[in-house]
């Protein structure tokens, strides 16, 4: 078992996440490349030296080309803000190390352009953090779509709900301007959504109309609560799309919709069966098969198990259920395996920079009120 | 209590539904007008004869002018093909007979004012067959959003999917066919989604993008199996939607999604919390308060019973669970209160009409590709 | 069509239930009998006169004896309390009326003997209204476990909770009262319980042991808040029992579980599979086969559908559903078929005898603490 | 941040399950002890070498005796089978290490009593793995009946059904074989259910009646499938059971239940609500409360958050979902919590004995047929 030595850029729940993950990668996985804590890098110096001891990294930093150059780092994790994945991504790609960026890849495609760039020109592995399709389940699923299970693919719709600003009272941030952060429920939370499109399509999205609301289009200043400033951009974004491969389907995200935790909800439809994902209830599938017989066709409640690898990393039996952290072990190792076999593993840069273009397609088309080529 | 004479005009699902709400209306409500069952008619006479004995009307005909005109009715209900709603309605209407007409009212937006036009000149009630929004469950839904409950609506999205014409392999019919049928899903399935999206916004779609997609392009001959013919209507049908009272939503339906038997999806979105339903489960409903305690914050399952009325005209209490005909009963008795009190009930043909002008706003979209006003 | 003349005793719910299936079970099923309402009796001769009116009745009686008499008459509904279950069965039978009597068949085992007895004196047919068993999902669920869909069956589990008496503050009641009603869930509850693990296995319990538990051991008087009454009968009832065809199980009941509104959820076990019902989703079965590819393997939710005969009496798809009154047709017009081929349908006296002698087995195990047969 | 050297003395399931919990404490939960991974131990040479890299210890060992002696352990796993926990604790105790070993205790109640003795006569804390009452949700429900949320507890109702054995073609093992493992479902099975039924209701089963069924009563010999061998201990294992409190409930487990994955499922009555769980869906509580506005009652799906500590030691908000391993971290914990601050967590030995004991008195029951004390 070799070693391989990362570094972690940012703390907070994404710089977190993949600590767990460098943690758990040689226990779950056994086999492949084992991660050593080398460096973990946070602008304040009392934050990286605390985390420093509490996710056991052997040093800590607060600038990040520390990290960038260490020669015992090969492998650098990207969880900080957007404005500045481009930066450190450059950066890591050009001393030649392997990226894992969190997602979404950059605020521009532009950016996500020279991202890309980059990798090209390096001989390393990249992979954004579109951690939702790296779940077994959700691979499995993928899987059977390619056997023919449902039979073609006809349609895929998804949405992804969540009520982080659902709050009328919650006040004004960096989040709901424009100016500040681009698009809102746009580059937030439609990322994902896309990045599953994709995923489970096999396709891309070519051509779109989309439109958004900003339900909110005030809150409270946080500086001065008797003060309101304007909201200018996305609470809700949807879309109707078509796709590379001729199906069509409808896209839609908020981030003002109470109840919903985590509701990226999608479905795939196929000329013999459909199959129905709730990121909510992560370990169970939906699964319709026409071909069943008529008294006993229903949507069947797939839970994720033993048959679904490589969920045995962790667990022997279907119904332990997998969380969160244990679906970021398995993207982290998909990135591992590419950088042993050197072989680029989805959703690379190149793949990400696809995703990031339908979200500015439908920004184009929310402004113009015109269907529109990605 | 006093009695109506009644008489039904087609014999298929819809026109024994209106029977059986008919038989069942006295027992159930006790008060109110009390259906006289005394004309059915269907083309076939041998048909005609045997609903007749069946389903216990008093005499049966061939010519639905029979029952226009037989001075022992005064309701009449249409079930039949659309193509003819309107010649029936509008003679019914004009013999100065109520009308409980079947979904949708017609097929096309003239063909519907003329309707309304006569609904207008006589002094009769008009109801059309839009039965899930009378489900006691979803009426006591659009009490609790009219009461706050959810705080102020910020949006409505709609699906609506079935598996009618799923099966790749199933012939081509007349409901294929552009000519023979107008729209295709957008007909058929989209009215109860426009339905239910203005009974519970209490508002009306003002504008909107559409769009259509022909998944299934040919169909084997019914006549000649060896050869294909093509489909020009739409097996999807989707849209972006504007609303009168200025939010905004999002409507989907297909006839071609394997697995959806009534697949009726809608959420209405709130600043306070969500309310969903889904028609296959009719006797639940979804509702998220984020009033409640944090830790006890979760969306409701809400089983329909006597808190819900009219329930408890036909069960003492929850959970027993009413079933399309029943609700297809007190949809009948909205009619009958409205004939008792002369006061119109939604939907009537003026909502109608408002319903039947967003199906061909979504049908011009679709062949533009450009935003459309209603 | 041939008619056959009926009675009801009995207006309260249940007289209400059976009027309205007599009402629609000529429109549904088309062939066979068709009830003709003669006469309906309630010993309030207000109501009689109203509901006979309201229900269609031809005449109306505060006597019994009148219905049991009448020579138009061939068929008799039962809907009065337990405690006159018999008498009027017996005057029924006496007379050579067909006898449709609600559950339990009655207080105790020698007078639901007496009933049997009475029954097989005579040439009818009789009918225990144990109606959940007579869901068209329920009797196709039977059917699958019969063609060993999931094998050799190994188990029935079954749990019936309500909370119809569940708020403390409830005042008491004659229900609370042994003397005056017998056991509490264990009469009320536990008799649907029963039926249905007889009705799924096909087999009889034969040996069990029992327990009891009165959650509120006094409740309010009713006459005087101020003071507390006894509660001398069950809450709770559980009981392990032994089946004829050598499985094991449980049964649990309660009338004291808030939330459950008709909560009657069952098991059965199979070598090869499992299937499960909930009456609060009556329209939906679960199965689980394990002969499924391991990836795909999934409780399957069914929904009722024209598979599962005779749904399409009532609706031409699945989806639609099915509610309480429905499946009260689907009970009379099994009743109305043995009338008419002279064959009896299950649950007869002779099977509903078979139940109560389980209730009793189950009060005697509570109170002696030993395991009993049955 | 202080730091405790930690052993693992088993590599198999369990033991890689705790290696991934000691790994992950630090990061998640930052303050309190970090553990240092300091012993792996395997019967199996090559294995232990194997592990101790993957999993990243220092050192690795054939004999456990190492573990206990060394003296950078303070902390010792027992992930090996049941029949060999007592020595080991025993000794591990007596060398002054605190114990975390997984369940059941021990096989019989004399193995438990010793555990116990040695754990009252060390300074050392100890803790047994009953892994589904350390969920953040469950503990959560906890506080919530504890506050009286539901209002009295008046009863606990579980189930816990498995498929593990459910194939009646899979071979015979020692699993089977009373001689070689002692009782089946009950002591692999139930030993969970009484934890949750000891944890929620905070009190202790006292007095039960109990049944076992072999389903399968004879199984192919592994090793000779022409040969069929005896299987003599329960497939499934049921009793009815009194709690301290003066609550009585039911208990059922079954370890050949198709289609139940991890089928843990359980209800707590109130007098004003209830609360269950389904550890297949460990990331949902239901929760009813009749205090709600009775036209907005029903049961809440309330998905684990913040708000359910320790939740955001792994995720910021709710819907993310954590997974078992999660929750294993949770375990260890509070367990590195008791051993900072020298005070007992649940379940300590002296907890676990009191489960050995209801599994005890269940044996005895269902060999003798009567109500017996715990």
């Amino acid at each position: 078992m070799q070693e391989i030595g990362v570094g972690v850029i940012g703390t907070a729940f994404m710089g977190k996440a993949h600590s767990l993950a460098y943690a758990a990668a040689g226990t779950a996985f056994g086999g492949g490349l084992r991660p050593r804590l080398e460096m973990v890098c946070d602008i304040d110096p009392d934050i990286a030296k605390a985390k420093q001891i509490e996710m056991g990294f052997a040093r800590s930093t607060t600038n990040y080309m520390d990290v960038v150059n260490d020669p015992k780092v090969q492998l650098i994790s990207i969880c900080v803000p957007n404005s500045v994945h481009k930066e450190i991504a450059v950066a890591a790609l050009k001393a030649g190390k392997h990226v894992w960026c969190e997602k979404p890849m950059a605020t521009t495609v532009p950016e996500a352009e020279e991202m890309l760039a980059a990798a090209n020109e390096s001989n390393c592995q990249t992979m954004l953090g579109y951690n939702y399709t790296q779940n077994p389940l959700v691979q499995s699923a993928r899987d059977l779509v390619n056997e023919g299970v449902i039979g073609e693919v006809t349609g895929f719709h998804g949405i992804y709900d969540v009520d982080n600003e659902a709050d009328p009272d919650r006040p004004h941030s960096w989040r709901m301007s424009r100016e500040a952060s681009g698009t809102g429920a746009n580059a937030d939370v439609m990322c994902h959504l896309v990045s599953m499109a994709h995923f489970m399509t096999g396709a891309e999205v070519t051509r779109l109309v989309g439109d958004y609301d900003t339900v909110y289009k005030e809150r409270k200043d946080p500086n001065n609560p008797e003060q309101m400033l304007p909201v200018d951009n996305d609470d809700v974004c949807t879309a109707l799309a078509h796709f590379s491969s001729g199906i069509k389907g409808t896209l839609r995200v908020s981030r003002v919709a109470w109840g919903r935790k985590c509701g990226l909800r999608w479905e795939i439809h196929g000329s013999q069966g459909m199959i129905c994902h709730d990121q909510e209830r992560l370990n169970e599938l939906q699964l319709y098969k026409r071909s069943d017989d008529p008294r006993q066709q229903g949507f069947r409640t797939i839970h994720s198990g033993q048959y679904h690898e490589p969920y045995s990393a962790f667990l022997p039996n279907a119904g332990h259920t997998l969380g969160f952290i244990d679906v970021k072990v398995c993207e982290l190792h998909k990135l591992l395996t590419a950088i042993s076999e050197n072989t680029p593993a989805w959703p690379s840069f190149e793949d990400g920079l696809k995703i990031e273009k339908v979200m500015d397609a439908i920004d184009r088309s929310a402004m113009s009120g015109a269907w529109t080529d990605v």
